[in-house]
């Protein structure tokens, strides 16, 4: 399942975080760690579990295409998935066993999956893109410090302005990505799993079997604990959130305002880069800029794609508010459905942008004749560049702070990654 | 390349029309048609043109995730998909021809290729959205005849208002997909190819051997006029459309309204099989409606995705109308390329709307019974079931002009599809 | 009550036809005309329709702040507004008469008066921006035609491309207004009423006394072709459309479209008009596009706020189209009251936008010197000064067709505006 | 300047925050504060100051239509403004005097100004917002204390799914309410006012007479510390953001996410007070719910309300999200201006979708016999009421929780109101 969207340029940067084969695992994931939470919650012996899930494996056991198309049954793909799943579980002539078949998404309702799966979807987007804007940032940190004294023309409502610095310029870059950090590092942290059964009350779970002493509330406390383990996902302190997107919303809030800081480089490059202005030059490179029909072009096409994703993180955002203001009673028909395409684009253009951002930062030429030309031909006199010097510095030292708290929480943070509680695990 | 949407349940119904590979389809098709046209114009030999479009297939001989991967490099996928096909034409080891290389694209522009191709999937997605609601309302019309004199209570604001019947509710339902009818025809009709050259003046054409007698603003009519007859589009009667996009606008416009006309069906349908209602229930089928926590569950999950669409499809219609705004020069930056995910949107919703509406439509169970007590029980006294069959009366007799034009323009229409066109050619 | 939106910046010049005084005028008018409809069909004797229309009076003899405050009760202006309307008609010591009251608003729901009463609004805002698109155009044509030869630099993907001339740059701006123009016209004249009763069955007819031999179908075709004559408004041909929302789509997308146009413009006099760019100047004007901080500046307002109006006419389009998604049964909660926003905002907007436009092209200042020093420093070699001189002149000839037939149409059209019937109903 | 938009039923509840006169208020504060920021940075005498800003008075001194007519000549409403303030306190006759005239809006942007007043309407708003949210969380919470037992039926995708408790969903939508509290206050606090001068560099500092020992930074930081102090806002830490929307786009999430989470509550009372699901009635008042035709009728006005503005609110985040992606160089043109409307609209739809479901939740009508039928008639058998009762159970104490925090800040955060600092002041 390669990449293969032609009317999303770029969006291949994203395809194994978004893209088909990995929402697949996204869920598959979910069924299988919910088998093991059983486990770990005492409901479930740990043989069997460790046995059970390694049996239902990852997405790609699973026939995509077919679930894809059965999701239209009943609304979504979980259905046919579980079914599937229980189908592989109970298979004991492949090392399954029939009594493995109900243990698969016991208790939960396929929003549980797919809400969980999306936000696994989401935390990883949000990682991407993190580590996307911290390494585009650094390559702008370096541009702002660079040029700290490089005069140019500061230019409001497209006119020429006052004398500013091309650092000033490349330090306001740097508080828009310096601004994000913080909230794509908090919705990380918080990107909640799903859980609440069929009518978001877990009632399922008052006839399990329970561990001596375990009432229904602390089993189900225990099982949500677990999985989020499991998924590297928080659980929602407010409680079930079916009916209620604030969770999702705060999810994609700073994926679209990533978007749109990136975006707001690319603006600046795009025009920056008009032969008549001249100051900046997208990063050369083979393949890159060229043109159908005018050999000699070579077109802005990082920060034209960047544009592309800003803008469309933005409506995206709105669609899935939108769709947030419909939601009702216990699990809601249409609000539910409405919010996944949505989702998934700023998502996409989140990374996308970021990603798009951080090699044209790292390439970017900057002109610093063509500044001073412009600025000696336009600009009115006089002299902002002392504050402007300022201006860049303080983005800088801002960036490094930023960056030296990184490095500090890097060692605890590691081990949230799936791979590395996966790792600890398999120890 | 099977659908393998998780997101976009239903999806599967426009995937051959929307899909990765139709839309490498429609790119190659548009190249291979452009070729052809330089002969009809008298600007290539007739046996070279076809022997070079023989030759350049279809989008299956071209290797679509490479193609994908690399839209980034140019922001679109042309570039890449034209030095393919350069060379596939001039490889003399597979029967091409170096010579041929130049005549691949000749004189074009990658958005001339782009916006035909999107026309070219719109009109298709027009088209088989026109197919679905004249089928869908078929049914509609059999449900208002039908019941045209069945009683029930009108609601209004949630709450009861006076009687009606069911054939009066079925006749509105009918006369939105009258209405959208029309609309979807003559976009069908007016669906334009794009034809500029590099700076929207064909200024390449200039230096074209041209037929004796023959001024460059003739070829250019002749191109056009030939390449529209290759692709069943239609010229744009005021000329290169790279920055006036109006026309793309009024191509989604009835898609968009019909898949809103199929969402207010099915939000009746959504509320009218409330259990408490209980007046309608979707279709049964094999698979459909199940929940993955509880057997006893029938959800309206045809009304629910085509409500889904509806409002996707409202809210991509608006982010292409932001685009067309967008849009400079002679060729845009960003306003072009953010285009093209919201008009696939609309396409792909607008047929998955009517597709599933057809199927809503033809198989919905109308509980006359609950009808009649709920209007016992909630219902005013008096009645206005008089007004109500004749409104009835009016939508079915208005569908069935409707048909009767349709069975009539059968015939002209016919050959404009681009099966017959081709066969018609290949005789 | 006189505009005074601040962050609406052009906002006057569309106030007069979507202010509130206006709308409420739209609201009376249209309560007023039933009355004498209800004449004109034979339901009422036209001297009592006569006076008490006359007694009703405009929107300025109702208290508009109290009518709009009281508008939250009933979700619309209509019930608070009856209320008034019938205080007044009753009022015997100011020349009412008690038996009127009931005469108000008789047969009809709030939701014929408020959608009448929209597409009142709209049907204006379309006449509106067609005088200025027109305006607008033909200032476009002059430039056009002005500078047919004259050379500059085509920029696509912001880029230099190829040589051109700015008379198809403009021959381009004018064929995004020609466009619109039959668009506009084709709204103007279908702009329906709404007339549909309480549940859409207009039930509560049956129960008038009606002219002997009048059923109460043919009563209903009376009132409502004599309601559409008093008001300048079409029938639906396809009856009541209080959940069918189509009819409101297309009254708004021509306007969205213009809007954009607009803003293509627009973009480009932005850009132009860089100092860098030089080659065009917005017009001078007393009090325009001056800084509170920099004296020396000239910013190109107009077309910063052109463009801000196509950007928010295409938004609010969708929004319409999410509302007409949602509607549902006899008459809709939320979808419909959803609507009334977009729908002025996508009028005002379309008005803004072509206004400007009008001022903007009016005065445009082009600068040929600077086209050609910028085509000679950026531009590579060869011309296509031939061919863009036939796509300059093809756009002028088709807006000089276009006005030749709008001249010819201008007298019947006369008689179908509110004054004249008015006038030639007091004669 | 009464509340007068009949297109926006409920609007009044916001109008004193959002509405004309307000905002010119918070202009004309904003340049009063400016002047007294002078002085408490030491830049000019306190007693000037005093009188300066005692002469500048308020929004209503001010020819509010004027302005905004004036607004189109700059774009935005400051220049005409500045003008007029500059008129006022130099006109010696009136107490006035010349030299005051530069020291109003010194060294400032206009865009400084429209971006803080906007900027203090938002921190209204929010306050407003919260507010209202915390008296609707009351109320809601106390109907989940009240029927933690009471049995109802869950329904998910529209049909009945298993037994839960109204006390259970009336916990969900506390939930809903508790999650944007801490949002909102994070809001208010973070606020903040906007300074860079013409070209976000502050260059007019380093000409100003500086109190000895002070450089231009830090003179530029002491002025911001007292312009934030006198307007109650915040320094954004990361300076100024012309061109970095952020700031903006987290003012604008929290309200529309209060509006969806009030929204999801309107759904449910809509869906529930149908007649024939009879659970839930709005509460009864004297002129709300009537309909102009049908007296018998109760519509849920205030749910419809609430519900168009939730989703008002979410398509608006959506369109300020794309506005800020579209921010470029030091000023932008366009990207700002798109800004202003629907940021006002997420702030009015934020507030009123609060304030009417304060008064529906204050006064909702609970039907359990209703209830009981319900879930007896449609209910599978079994039974989550124990589940369910601590699900309600964990949402109030969670409520009361954060209203415990409320109460013991309320005292610290008194001052920092805007009425409380200036009589503070005027002590």
């Amino acid at each position: 399942m390669p990449f293969m969207d032609f009317l999303v340029p770029g969006g291949q940067r994203a395809h194994d975080v978004v893209g088909p084969a990995a929402f697949l695992d996204r869920l598959v994931e979910a069924e299988a760690a919910w088998v093991r939470a059983q486990a770990a919650a005492g409901a479930l012996e740990g043989s069997t579990a460790r046995a059970l899930a390694e049996r239902l494996g990852t997405g790609r056991e699973y026939d995509a295409a077919g679930l894809a198309a059965a999701a239209e049954g009943g609304g979504n793909p979980v259905i046919g998935l579980v079914a599937a799943m229980r189908e592989r579980a109970g298979d004991s002539a492949a090392g399954g066993d029939p009594a493995w078949r109900p243990l698969v998404h016991r208790g939960l309702t396929s929003q549980d999956v797919m809400d969980t799966a999306l936000m696994g979807m989401l935390a990883r987007a949000v990682e991407r893109t993190l580590d996307e804007v911290l390494a585009a940032g650094d390559a702008v940190a370096r541009l702002a410090a660079e040029h700290i004294g490089t005069p140019m023309l500061a230019r409001t409502l497209t006119q020429p302005a006052l004398p500013t610095t091309f650092g000033a310029r490349a330090g306001s870059w740097l508080a828009g990505l310096t601004g994000v950090v913080p909230l794509l590092r908090r919705a990380r942290e918080q990107a909640p799993y799903s859980l609440g059964g069929a009518a978001g009350t877990l009632a399922a779970l008052e006839e399990w079997e329970r561990p001596a002493g375990v009432g229904a509330a602390e089993l189900a406390g225990r099982l949500g604990a677990a999985w989020g383990r499991e998924l590297c996902l928080a659980g929602e302190p407010l409680g079930v959130w079916h009916t209620r997107r604030g969770p999702l919303l705060r999810m994609l809030e700073p994926l679209a305002e990533t978007a749109a800081a990136c975006a707001r480089i690319a603006g600046d490059v795009a025009l920056s880069s008009r032969a008549e202005i001249a100051e900046l030059s997208e990063p050369a490179a083979q393949g890159r800029g060229g043109s159908s029909a005018m050999p000699h072009k070579r077109n802005p096409v990082l920060s034209v794609l960047i544009r592309r994703s800003g803008l469309s993180a933005g409506a995206a955002l709105g669609a899935a508010a939108q769709a947030g203001a419909l939601a009702v009673e216990e699990r809601s028909d249409t609000a539910w459905h409405l919010e996944w395409e949505p989702a998934r684009a700023v998502a996409r253009h989140g990374i996308v942008a970021a990603s798009l951002t951080r090699e044209l930062a790292a390439g970017l030429e900057v002109h610093r004749e063509a500044m001073r030309e412009n600025l000696a031909a336009h600009g009115p006199a006089g002299s902002g560049s002392g504050q402007a010097a300022r201006t860049a510095g303080q983005a800088v030292r801002d960036w490094s702070a930023l960056r030296r708290d990184a490095a500090e929480d890097a060692a605890p943070q590691r081990p949230t990654t799936r791979e590395s509680i996966r790792e600890a695990k398999d120890r």
